[in-house]
């Protein structure tokens, strides 16, 4: 194996130096001390084609690190792929393909967003899930269609966040052994030396979780670093830890082995000493044709993908269905033909039978439905299939099936959320994942990044208010709703029975371009009567339900297990002799994004509405402007059985009727 | 040692099945499980007094695994503590004593609010650290004032949960000694026998902490239990881990071992086999004297606490001083006479100053000022000190000195804010914890304990928006300014120069009911020109900073960094000859507890109003109503300078003026 040059490990260090500086803001401490095994695992082991960064079989590189981001921009410039040197320079630009930290579809290559530390190590996770069961559905003897790596730098920062035990702990059970991790020892964060801090012994940790370690890695040493990823590579039933001893700033005579390289730019004078200390006299931005000759890795590229697409071809012949539906569900990204008819039928059936169960049980009823049209779905819950109502017959959980299509993912909903949006990432799969709604919190982080990365994770959240009862405020949520409506491009969904269940389920399906949210009760709904223009309308996020004869002197706009309760005070006022109106607003999301007509429609102005949520009214002050009332929560919930909470917080026909008297009288 | 009766050990386990058959919901399995380890304890170490829940140096009970709140209650009750058998038939139902999972202020020696797993350990290491920590600080010779224990009990899903790592983790590096750990190794979950989900070496991870681990010792031998709780009272300078081997729902002959026991009801007939199986033939909720008097520890309690007084009283005359501080910080819960003269000298020095600096930096110069009033100020940051600016000159860290008030948590949000949440509880410290705005999210669930629990965490959140810049979306705060406002309970700050800081930092001290989130910006900022009036309406939350000189015919509401924008626009429009008002608004939850003539008096009815924040619009049409308008995001944000984010997305005098000429033409 002819290892790496020394000036082609030094091509990153010297680029990611002078693009910090230029910047004036960023991180070169990572990519110094990283640059050497960077450029053996990239030059010799690495396989991707930078002429294409879609190749499905491509292996897939993380950087967990995320901030050293000029590392990964560094080895997509020099490796030949559609990142210019006039890109690097304008790192940390808005608009540039070079942003502070790896944002995905920003910059080709780049696998997935990282920066919050611990993330992209379980993306990583993820990402070789869906490998190895993709690989368990797809490959046949003498064609392995799936066969690739997944590769994963991380720092002391992700070793020390929580997300990082869940997601490697779940690697570790499931033996996923073509994840090879590399972890940066350079013995310093933020805060300086971390043996104040940090003193875990990493590989004894990642031991007891099941995985291969190799420990002592010089992580300046090519040939011992090229050795460790042999050994990693030839142990294909755990995954593997190279724990590399590194010099932060590796090549600042005064600054490598200190915080002071970690965060800011080196200074002039610093990286004037850089240059004569790595013997590189190039000006900055400048890499020399041999460098950039000795990197680029073009040809090879094209060569490995081709002879992937010559395999592929034979695949093709030899099992046509299977290849059909590998080009339908990972070159194409698309959903069976007759999804939009069936699901429609489907949605049609459930008004039909008009079934009061709780949404929980409704979304079960989906899954079990589209889980049958959809051999990419890809389920799973932190512990909790009895109560999230996750399982469906069909359902295999990958420790027990190798080519399954269900995750046990353990009491980890941190870990859950960022591996679903790995598998998602990869391709392959739409992952969906659930938990009681509150605990949503401890996934928070996960659910954002799945909606910045527009990756089709479907998270599922049960339940999902005071409804849920005897368990308390612990397990209430009040203003969790709230926060994952006001997520950009997450869609929240708080279907209020088994139709808008489906629908629910049905949009969260259609929808590539992002996350989505389907809240459900634990507690049972009634089913509500619709016409056919009325189911049609659900998907548009809000729509008349119940209207007045006469025009609407009031308007009540409800979501999910409070729907019945708008209804049932409607038909009092109406008893009363009032002209009400209930909306049903099961995805304030999808409204808004409605246009002005149809809202306006549902919502004129100058009616005065009242919203009825169980959950914090804050939020509803949007819709019901400051003439309008709320009934909702204010304060934390109560451990009762759930009807005495929701009588008890309010939530009855005598007190919304009062309520919307009030209005009416103002 | 006489060793607990198998009867007492089965009094827990009959109380905690017929609790839960009464409710008709909860989780007999594991107080059943655990119920011998907890006898041993209980009866056998445990130093507390039932007739004092609130005695300073007892020890700390938390149970991790709270969904096995009937044995904590079943505990408390046969013990003598306040939880009368009727409590204890009133479990799960609204207003008892006995809620779904234990919650701290509603039941007398519930030491902290467990239910999300993993929250308890993490609080059980803010104790042991608080404990250490004051004995290091008032300790003398022969006065062990402070020296107790913190024991916790954890199941499965405790450590399956990353904020177990992050917690763990930080108790071996700082050689908590005084912690106990019992780890209910049962090996089922919800999902059932957790070998498909979870097979870490638990015991080789903990060692890996650097903790003692106690291996192999079988839960219901009560003479292994009580060696090995002897084995790690002896270890003072690592925590212990006891991993003990337990039967889920131990008497159950039907259910026990499997997930049936976990979290139902075990049903009548089953209940009936307990009995038989465990020889107990009394009714349900009828515990026989003799048990009783095993159990009862109010008489050794006094004794305990007699002592401690004994010794607290020659220690008042040994050491006057410390003694006066003690009883001011842990027993009185005060702060000192002259804090708040002091802190309005600071507060209008502040002002007087006009420092145009960053938030951060005010915070900094805050925290400068009240730590050298406030020697129970327990600082810290997640690895961001210098980013944060959180240490102060005079901060000496826990890792260098063991009667030191600031931790250098490493990069573990969640860990570190259940810890602080721990430390609170202990008492005896108020803690604050920083980390960049964003990362709140990792801590998210253990934010809202701190609401929940009325704890006294104060949480420091810097980097506040698109103006942190280059970082990027990732970094940029969007919508979680509206989550710590939406928090029940929490009271958030987002001052805008640095008199305003300064009164943040001051209210939050004062809230001595709950935790406050107080957060900064990266950039600069502008000092603003007040009267004392201003001033001392600064802790009103909102109030005019800006007035028109006529009727105000349009209002502008602004925080944070926004509020020079929404100064120099009001400037423009009244050059325009527009009566602008500008409100300053930095803690909206503060403003609403106003009574309504103040808020009216600000913000009155029919003006309208432009709120300007670079973070989430829609949370702002509760104030400025649908016939106003919002300058805010809806979006992510991007990489670059933060000046040029600010531009781009809107925020300049120029858009802000168009908008507000805008809404005064409709």
């Amino acid at each position: 194996m002819t290892l790496p040059s020394s000036q082609s490990a030094n091509a990153i260090r010297i680029l990611a130096v002078d693009a910090v500086q230029q910047a004036n803001s960023g991180h070169p401490g990572a990519p110094m001390g990283m640059a050497d095994i960077a450029a053996v695992l990239w030059q010799n082991f690495h396989r991707h084609n930078p002429l294409n960064p879609d190749w499905s079989n491509r292996d897939r590189f993380v950087l967990s690190n995320g901030h050293g981001s000029m590392l990964q921009y560094a080895l997509l410039h020099l490796s030949g792929y559609d990142v210019s040197i006039e890109d690097i320079k304008q790192f940390r630009q808005l608009h540039s393909k070079t942003p502070g930290h790896p944002e995905y579809g920003y910059t080709p290559g780049v696998e997935t967003t990282t920066g919050p530390l611990g993330s992209g190590i379980a993306n990583a996770v993820g990402m070789a899930i869906a490998e190895k069961t993709l690989a368990a559905q797809f490959n046949k003897p003498q064609f392995d269609i799936v066969d690739h790596f997944t590769y994963c730098f991380m720092g002391d920062g992700c070793l020390m966040e929580g997300i990082s035990h869940e997601a490697c702990s779940l690697a570790g059970t499931l033996g996923l052994g073509k994840l090879i991790a590399f972890w940066d020892d350079n013995g310093i964060s933020i805060d300086g030396e971390v043996e104040g801090w940090f003193t875990d012994d990493t590989p004894a940790r990642f031991e007891s979780y099941g995985w291969q370690v190799i420990r002592d890695v010089d992580g300046h040493d090519m040939n011992a670093i090229a050795g460790a990823i042999e050994a990693a590579q030839s142990n294909t039933t755990q995954p593997t830890l190279i724990c590399c001893k590194t010099v932060i700033g590796f090549g600042s005579p005064n600054k490598s082995g200190s915080h002071d390289c970690h965060g800011a730019p080196l200074g002039h004078d610093e990286i004037a000493a850089v240059r004569e200390q790595l013997n590189w006299p190039h000006p900055a931005f400048e890499v020399p044709q041999e460098v950039y000759n000795e990197w680029n890795t073009q040809a090879k590229g094209q060569e490995l993908e081709g002879a992937w697409q010559q395999k592929f071809a034979a695949y093709s012949k030899a099992h046509p269905e299977l290849a059909k539906e590998y080009t339908r569900r990972v070159l194409e990204k698309a959903l069976p033909a007759n999804f939009a008819e069936l699901a429609d039928e489907y949605i049609a059936k459930c008004q039909a039978d008009m079934q009061n169960i709780a949404t929980r049980k409704a979304s079960q009823n989906a899954i079990t439905f589209f889980a049958n049209q959809l051999p990419e779905l890809m389920g799973g819950s932190a512990d909790l299939a009895g109560s999230n109502l996750t399982l469906w017959p069909e359902a295999k959980g990958l420790q027990d099936a190798a080519d399954g299509n269900y995750v046990f993912y353990g009491v980890r909903e941190f870990g859950m959320s960022a591996i679903m949006n790995g598998i998602a990432l990869h391709g392959g799969f739409i992952p969906f994942g659930a938990t009681f709604l509150m605990f949503m919190e401890y996934a928070r982080n996960a659910v954002r990044m799945a909606a910045l990365m527009k990756a089709q994770s479907i998270f599922v959240y049960t339940h999902d208010s005071i409804g849920q009862g005897e368990d308390g405020p612990t397990h209430q949520p009040i203003e969790q709703i709230a926060n994952l409506r006001m997520t950009p491009n997450m869609t929240a969904w708080r279907p209020c029975d088994e139709t808008e269940t489906a629908v629910a389920w049905r949009q969260a399906l259609l929808k590539e371009t992002g996350p989505s949210s389907l809240i459900f009760s634990r507690q049972g709904t009634k089913a509500m009567a619709r016409d056919a223009q009325q189911v049609a309308d659900i998907a548009k996020g809000g729509y008349v339900l119940v209207d007045s004869e006469q025009a609407a002197e009031l308007i009540l706009i409800a979501t999910g297990s409070e729907v019945e309760l708008a209804v049932n005070a409607a038909a009092e006022l109406t008893a009363q002799g009032k002209q009400v109106r209930v909306v049903s607003m099961p995805s304030t999301n999808q409204f808004d994004s409605q246009d002005k007509a149809y809202r306006q429609s549902v919502l004129p102005a100058g009616t005065p509405k009242i919203a009825v949520e169980a959950a914090h009214r804050d939020f509803w002050f949007k819709y019901v402007g400051q003439d309008g009332d709320v009934l909702g929560m204010d304060t934390f919930g109560e451990s009762a059985p759930g009807a005495v909470l929701l009588e008890h917080f309010g939530f009855t026909v005598a007190n919304l009727v009062a309520k919307a008297n009030a209005l009416l009288a103002e």
